[in-house]
Formats: C-alpha cells, sequence, structure tokens
C-alpha cells in the first residue's frame, strides 16, 4: 500500500532524518511545498509578497505571474536538493512539478475578491488554484519501475497554466488517488496542540465525525490548511491522516506508530499516550 | 527514431515557434541549459557569479553550493515555463532535472587550477562534471507511454552530488543513449559561422573527418563547447549533429531540412544552398 508523505520546506525542518527513513522503505512518494524562502526571495528580486484580504477576512497571497515564477525558481531548488538527498541514500527518486505529466492538476481561480482600504475590489490575474485531480498512472508507472517521486507545486491548472497550490491539500488529492490508506502531513510541530505554546497539548486522536468541531476550535494559522487538506483526504477514502514532526529521529516510524495527531481511523500499533 | 533536441534558455530565444514544431512531432526528448538568466539572479541574490581562468586561458565559471543553487532556481523556472508551453499545446511533457532518475548523469570535477594574479592555485568545492551517463530506460519509459521528457541540468554526479554542466554536451549523451540518428542543437544564430558577424558566412556541411580543422578555424566562445557536443555525439554513434537557429517560423522542420550546420552525414533532402 502505496504511502503518501507530506513535509514542509521551511528552514526549521531537517528533512534529512525524513530522508533517511524513507530511504529504509519502499512503495512511497514524496510532497514539499514550496512557500518557504518565497518571501525572502522575492525581496531579494525586488518584487516583494503581495497579501490580500478576502471579503471573510482571510489573508491570501496574491501570486501574479512573477510571483509564480519566484515559486518555480524556489520549488525547483527545495526539489532538486530533496532529490540528491535521496539519490544519496540510494533512492532513485524523481522530482516532479505538477506540471510534468499534469501530476497535480487544478481548478484555477484567476481572481480574488478582496478588501482594499476598506473597500471591495475585484483583482484579477491571481496564478492560485485547488488541486482537484492527479495523474496517478504516471506516479504508479514510476512506482512500478523502482523510482520514488518527489512532487512539488506550483500545480497546473485544467487549461494548461502553472498556478501555485496549496501543498498540504494537493497531497490529500494524491493520497485520494493512489488509494493510500495512510496520508502522514510532518511539519516542524508535533501535531494539532490545544495550546499552541505547549506541546504537552498535544491531540493524539480525532474521530473523522470530531474533525471540524476540533478544528474550528484548536487550528490556528497555516494547519488550518492542514486540517482542511485531512477532512479532503478522509472524503476520497483514505483511512488516516497523520499529523507529525519531521524532526524526529525517524519521523515516518514514528508518525506511523501514532506518534502525532491521527485523524480518522486509529493506527494498528498506537504507543500509549 | 527518437530525436533530441537541445536549445538554449537565452532571453534572445522565443521558444513558441520550436514548441509548436515540436507539438506537430512525437517521439522526441528535448534538453535546455540554465545557464541563461544564472549571472543576472547571482547578482539579485548578492552572490555575484565567479569566473576563473585555468592554467590553459580558459575562462570558466566556478560553481560553489550557492551558484549551483541559484543554478537549480533558474533551471527549476525555466523547465516549467517549457513544460507549461507543451502543455498548452496539448503535449503531455515531463520535466526533469539531471538528478531525477540520475537521467544525466556526471563525472564530477571538484576542483579547478586556475591563475589569480598570476599565481597557480588550485580552487577546491566546484560543484561541476561533465555528464558520461544517461539513464535511457527512464526516457524510453516515458515516451513509451506517452510522455514528452524535458531534460535540464544540474546534472547528478557518479557520488550523487548535484552538479552543474554543459548542456550541449549533455544532449550528446542523451542522443547518443537513444540511439538517435539527429541531434539539433538550436540556438540564436544560424549556425557555425566563417564570420560571426555575416550569416551569409553559414558553413552549410561539415562532414565528420573534417570537424576538428573546421572548429579550430571558426568556433568561437559558447560554440566551441556546441562543436565538442557535436563531437562527443558523432563518437556516439549519433549520425549527424545540425546547429541551426531556434527562431525559425518551424525550427526544427527547418534543421531537419539541412537549414544549419549538418555535421556528419547529409541529411535525406537536403535544402539547396
Amino acid at each position: 500500500m502505496t504511502l503518501v508523505v507530506k513535509v514542509g520546506g521551511g528552514a526549521d525542518i531537517d528533512v534529512q532524518p525524513l530522508l533517511r527513513d524513507l530511504a529504509q522503505r519502499t512503495d512511497w512518494v514524496m510532497v514539499h511545498g514550496a512557500s518557504n524562502g518565497v518571501n525572502q526571495l522575492s525581496e531579494q528580486l525586488g518584487h516583494p509578497p503581495r497579501f490580500v484580504t478576502s471579503l471573510s477576512g482571510h489573508v491570501s497571497r496574491f501570486t501574479d505571474a512573477r510571483t509564480l515564477d519566484v515559486f518555480a525558481m524556489s520549488a525547483g531548488q527545495q526539489n532538486l536538493r530533496i532529490v540528491e538527498g535521496l539519490q544519496r541514500l540510494g533512492v532513485n527518486a524523481v522530482g516532479l512539478a505538477g506540471s510534468s505529466g499534469r501530476v497535480l492538476e487544478a481548478e484555477r481561480k484567476d481572481h480574488v475578491k478582496a478588501l482594499v482600504d476598506g473597500k471591495r475590489v475585484v483583482l484579477r490575474g491571481d496564478h492560485t488554484g485547488t488541486v482537484d485531480r492527479v495523474n496517478a498512472a504516471l506516479l504508479r508507472l514510476l512506482l512500478a519501475n523502482g523510482y520514488a517521486p518527489v512532487l512539488t507545486v506550483p500545480a497546473i491548472s485544467h487549461e494548461g497554466d502553472a498556478v501555485n497550490a496549496d501543498a498540504d491539500r494537493a497531497a490529500a488529492q494524491v493520497a485520494g488517488a493512489l488509494g493510500a490508506d495512510t496520508l502522514l502531513i510532518l511539519s516542524n510541530v508535533p501535531g494539532l496542540l490545544r495550546d499552541v505554546q505547549d506541546p504537552a497539548t498535544l491531540i493524539r486522536r480525532i474521530p473523522a465525525a470530531e474533525l471540524e468541531g476540533v478544528a474550528e476550535k484548536y487550528a490556528q494559522g497555516r494547519f488550518k490548511k492542514k486540517v482542511l487538506g485531512a477532512a479532503e483526504a478522509l472524503q476520497l477514502g483514505v483511512e488516516r491522516v497523520i499529523l507529525a514532526s519531521a524532526n524526529a529521529p525517524e519521523p515516518v516510524g514514528a508518525a506511523l506508530l501514532g506518534e502525532g495527531t491521527v485523524i480518522g481511523e486509529p493506527v494498528a500499533r498506537e504507543v500509549p499516550a
């Protein structure tokens, strides 16, 4: 059964333990984001990031064509380094942006309704979308021939435009398309916390039916997207999504033993709390 | 018979005509470089390019780890845009850096003997290599399943380090490994010129046996590398290498009709001079 592992690309995550852990395993697909480093890179290239506030009060990045280029640069560099790390460990990794073989295909949303200085405006030219189709045949072809796919956004829209997309939700679509029973979403925190300041408040289990309520109460910042991704994966038939730390010595092994927030069905052998 | 097409990534090349031409054809592999844009990007990121003069007087780029990151960014962005352009034309392109599936594997040269202020020094930490092995099985797997591979440097060393490498010579290795009979090397000039200022001095045919002499006399600047790539391809059994313009309305069709510098065996139907 193929395992799907999503990892953040932040500077605060050392991916080496994850890569070493994955190198001991077969039949997995890795997904990583590209947003980390994008803000700094944008500033350095004289094109500072632009954030807009939606009518509902959500703050999101506005991705114009130049910003998408910056994303592509950041994704390309991070993907190359992850593939290199895996190759050094003897894993024949293949890095793919979402546009390659349309592996991550998205519904594009080319405009944003936003509040600017208190006024409602429509901003066009946003290169953003939500992944809703995965080329599972390409992933299976690579897996069957001994390659380990390492996927990154940007995705590609149904019309063929490269678009920025949330990598957690992309990973959920990959897990669903491959019929995976488990999706791991690894980051620099141990899982969903009741109090973000206190790792001891880790929520260890969330049955699917309780996800919405728990998320509303505790998910903050980028964990809102992770919870959205988890809900999406469960809807697609994935049995469980585990939000866990990428910084453990064996992050995949630990997560699969239940070290983290297990959403959906419990793990086979759960570590005693 | 698979056709291998190398194109430069310069701002002076509009790749759209090439992509439209390729979209009408099947069974090809594209290779592109990443060096264009790297100098500017390096400057913007506060890490200006460093060039060193070898003992034999050759000037070459010294690629430290940070410069390789800049290469990876530039390659990732250019590759994504080419794949996007092909996808819009209905071609199911798959972009691969050389490290993916070890598709472009290189012998690394980690030091350079150079002249600095007239003194001989050994500079270590160069992330540079020469492609000498190609994962043809991966390319054939993709081609057989309807995907069009779009390859870019960096390559990966035999030890697993990402390395900068010459894309013309990488394309020669790809053509050799796939048993291609023709390699096209497209750039912003119509081919090898006797007088670089005058397109009318195009050298239309160079038999393999005369390549070294003609190259010594006329190849300048980056055409030296293209001629090296051509010689390498011929040694690997490729019948002909055509140096031609990427800026023609149908650059592949024109080159295959002999519009350019045909090195090695003549084309089947050569256009009258």
